[in-house]
C-alpha cells in the first residue's frame, strides 16, 4: 500500500506552520568546467544555511526518467501521486483563470493563430498578440450563439492564449486537438474520441465553423486552435488527506489553478517578487500550510539562460529573511521539475530539496543548497510525494500509526 | 508489485544461518555541537567491523514520515509491510504473555488505576503496583462469573498492566478504549463502534461492572481502564512465506508476543543481557532465523538519555563476539524504529542497518556503524522489509528469479 495512504488516516490538525517554497523548474545539470549548476553557482547564503541546518536529498515527481508537466510536478510536491490523476491543459487554463469550473464541464485551451490564404497555420500564437487584442476578439466569439441547452464560456488567459469552456448535461471530453502543433499545414477537424464524446466533438466544431468566420478578415488573429480537452478530475483536498489549511501565493495562473484543485485559498497574487513577503505575512493567517510559488527559474532555464537562473536564485534568497519572519516551524524548499538551461526544456532529473525544521529532521552534514550535495542528503532519493510526508512528520502533524 | 512477493516465490530452505539483532529504538538524531548520535558516539569495535566488513544502509520502518509503534517496526523487520496488518494493543499484550490467542478472541490491555470518591481517574497506572500486587488483584477478578457461552480469562502482564480475552461464538473486536487517556475525568463507557461488536461489549461492561465492585475498597487499584481491543489478525508465518525455521531470543513479552505472531519459536526469554550468549548457542540449533531483541537502547531513548543509549550499544557492542561466536552466515544489525533522545518518543527517521555476509555483499566504504555513516550506505534508503530480502539472498535462500 502507498504509504501516503498511512499518512492521511494518522494526519493531525496542529498549530504548527509550514511554508514550502517552490522555484519551478529549479532542478539543472552540472555545467561543463566547473561542473556548477545555477544553483550551485549562485550566490543564496540564506538557503545554504538552510540546508545546513535541515535535511536535503533528491525527489522524483513523477518517476524516474519521467519528464513531468507543471501538473504533475505540482501534484508530487502537493503529496499526491501524479500517476494516478491527470489535469488536461484546458482544466489547468480554466482554473488558472479563476473560471469556476464546474464537474461536468468540458474545458480547452484555445490559441488565436494566423491562417493563409490557403486554409493552412502560418504562426500557432497569431504573432503573440497583446492580451488587449485577445479581449476583443474574445468579445466578438462571445456573440456566436450556442445550442439548445448548452452554455459555451470563451475567457481570454493572456497573449494568444484563451480557455473554451462548454457546460451541458452528458458531456464527453474526449476530444482530439485541434493544434497540429506545426505550420504550414491546416487546423485539424474537431474529433471525438469516443462515441460519448460525439455530441460534444458537434457543439465544438460547430463553434469553430462560426469563429472563423467571424475572425476571417482579422489581420493576424484569424483562426482558432483548441488542445487539452478535459473535465475536472476528482481530487481529494489537502484538508480532506491531511487536515491542512492551505494557502497559495503564486502569480501566474496554471499555478493558482493547480493550488485550487487541491484545495488551496487564494488570496489575490502578489503582483512581483517584491511584493512576496507581504502575501506571505498575509497568507499565514488562518492557515498552516503556505505553498508559494516562484516562475522565474523556470522561464530562464526555458531560456537556455544560465546566469539569469542563478540571478533569479540570488533574487528570492534575498527576500528569504523576509518572507520567513520567526512564522513558520518547518520550511521546504524544492522545485516541481528540473529545467536544465542546457535542455531549455522541462526534463526528468530529480529536483533538489530541502527540509528545515529545528531539532526534527536529520542533520545531514549537507552544507550547501545544490543538486550535487543533494545527492549525499539524508533523504536520499525519493518520490516527490514523500517529501511532504516529511514535512507533515517534521510539523507534528502525523500521529504514531499502530501500537 | 511489491517484490517481496517475488523473494516469497523465490524462498529456499538452507543450511545458512541468518542472526537479527535488533536494538529497539536504536536510530537517533545529531545532536547540536558535535553532530553525534548515541550510536555514533558509542565506542563499539564489533559492530564497527561489521559495518566495515558489511553493507549499510536506512530503512523505512513504514514509511516516509511515517512513526512506528512496535508492531508495524517489528513487521517492518521481518519483511512484512506494516500498512497491511494492523494489530491492536491488546493482542500484543495477550500474546506477549504467552497466553494461547485462539482466531476470533478478542482481547484487550487493561491497567489497574486509582479512582476517587467522585469516580474520576486519579492515576492511569495505579502508582504502577507491583507485579504481584497485580496477581492477587487478578486472582480476585478471575471469580467474576462469566456470562453463559462464553469464557473471560484476566491476565498478569507485570506491574499495573494485564490483558482481558473473552472467548466465545461471533465476538466483534471493534469496541472502544474506555481509558480516557487523562486523569480527572472517569473511565468512558463500554461501547461497541460496530453493530457485531454489540454483544462482545455488554459482556466487557458487565465484567467491568462487576470488577469496579470487587476493587472498591482497595487503597490504589480500585479500578480498570481498557484499550486496544483487537483478535488475532491473519499473518501469514515466516515459515510459509520464506521457508525460515526462525527463533525468538527476546525478554520482554511485547517482542515475544510479535514474534509469535509471524511462527517464531519461543525458548524461554533470557533474564538479563548477560544471559543472551548461552540463549542464543541454545537457539541456534534447528533454527535458520534467529530474532535477538534488545530493549534497553528504546528505553534510554524514552527518557532522553544519550549517554545511557551509548552504554547499551557499548555492553551489546562487548557481548557480540560471545553472541556471534562463529554460528552465522549473515548477521543483521538494525532497530524497528528511531527513539531519538531529543524526541524522548518513537520517531518517524528511517533506522541505521547493517548486513555482514562474507563475500556475499557490497563492500560500500562505510567504516563505522551510525546514522551518518549509513547516509552514504550500499543500501541506499528502503522500505525496511526489503533488509530481510537482502539478508535471504545473501544466505543463499532467494533461487533466481526467470530464466
Amino acid at each position: 500500500m502507498d504509504p501516503m495512504r498511512i499518512v492521511e488516516a494518522q494526519a493531525e490538525q496542529t498549530a504548527s506552520k509550514i511554508l514550502m517554497l517552490v522555484m519551478d523548474g529549479l532542478g539543472d545539470l552540472p555545467r561543463y568546467g566547473d561542473g556548477l549548476t545555477p544553483l550551485a553557482a549562485a550566490h543564496k547564503p540564506n538557503l545554504d544555511r538552510l540546508a545546513r541546518d535541515g535535511c536535503c536529498g533528491r525527489f522524483d515527481p513523477v518517476g524516474p526518467g519521467i519528464t513531468p508537466g507543471s501538473g504533475p510536478g505540482h501534484l508530487g510536491l502537493f503529496g499526491y501521486d501524479p500517476s494516478e490523476y491527470e489535469i488536461g491543459r484546458g482544466v489547468l487554463s480554466a482554473v488558472g483563470i479563476d473560471f469556476a469550473l464546474q464537474p461536468g464541464d468540458v474545458a480547452a485551451r484555445f490559441n488565436f493563430c494566423t491562417v493563409d490564404a490557403e486554409g493552412k497555420v502560418s504562426d500557432r500564437r497569431a504573432g503573440r498578440i497583446p492580451t488587449e487584442e485577445n479581449r476583443r476578439l474574445v468579445a466578438r466569439l462571445r456573440e456566436i450563439p450556442p445550442p439548445k441547452g448548452v452554455e459555451v464560456f470563451v475567457e481570454t488567459e493572456a497573449e494568444h492564449r484563451g480557455a473554451l469552456i462548454v457546460r451541458g448535461a452528458r458531456l464527453g471530453h474526449r476530444l482530439a486537438d485541434t493544434d497540429p502543433q506545426r505550420t504550414g499545414v491546416p487546423p485539424l477537424p474537431v474529433k471525438a474520441l469516443d462515441a460519448a464524446s460525439r455530441p460534444t466533438a458537434a457543439i465544438v466544431a460547430a463553434f469553430v465553423k462560426a469563429a472563423d468566420k467571424i475572425l476571417r478578415g482579422e489581420p493576424r488573429a484569424n483562426g482558432v486552435l483548441l488542445r487539452g480537452f478535459d473535465s475536472l478530475p476528482k481530487i481529494p483536498s489537502l484538508t480532506e488527506r491531511f487536515r491542512l489549511r492551505p494557502v497559495c501565493v503564486a502569480t501566474y495562473p496554471m499555478y493558482r489553478g493547480l493550488a485550487r484543485l487541491v484545495g488551496m485559498e487564494m488570496p489575490p497574487p502578489p503582483p512581483a517578487l517584491g511584493e512576496f513577503p507581504a502575501a506571505v505575512r498575509a497568507a499565514r493567517e488562518g492557515h498552516d500550510f503556505l505553498f508559494v510559488h516562484v516562475k522565474y527559474t523556470d522561464k530562464a532555464g526555458e531560456d537556455g539562460d544560465f546566469d539569469r537562473k542563478c540571478a533569479v536564485v540570488e533574487e528570492v534568497d534575498a527576500l528569504l529573511p523576509e518572507i520567513l519572519g520567526d512564522g513558520f516551524d518547518v520550511v521546504i524548499v524544492s522545485a516541481d521539475h528540473s529545467t536544465p538551461v542546457a535542455l531549455k526544456a522541462h526534463s526528468w532529473h530529480p529536483v533538489p530539496g530541502l527540509i528545515w525544521a529545528p531539532g526534527r529532521v536529520f542533520r545531514d552534514g549537507v552544507t550547501a543548497f545544490s543538486e550535487s550535495e543533494c545527492v549525499g542528503g539524508g533523504f536520499g532519493r525519493m518520490p516527490l510525494r514523500f517529501l511532504l510526508a516529511e514535512a507533515l512528520a517534521a510539523a507534528g502533524k502525523v500521529a504514531k500509526f499502530g501500537a
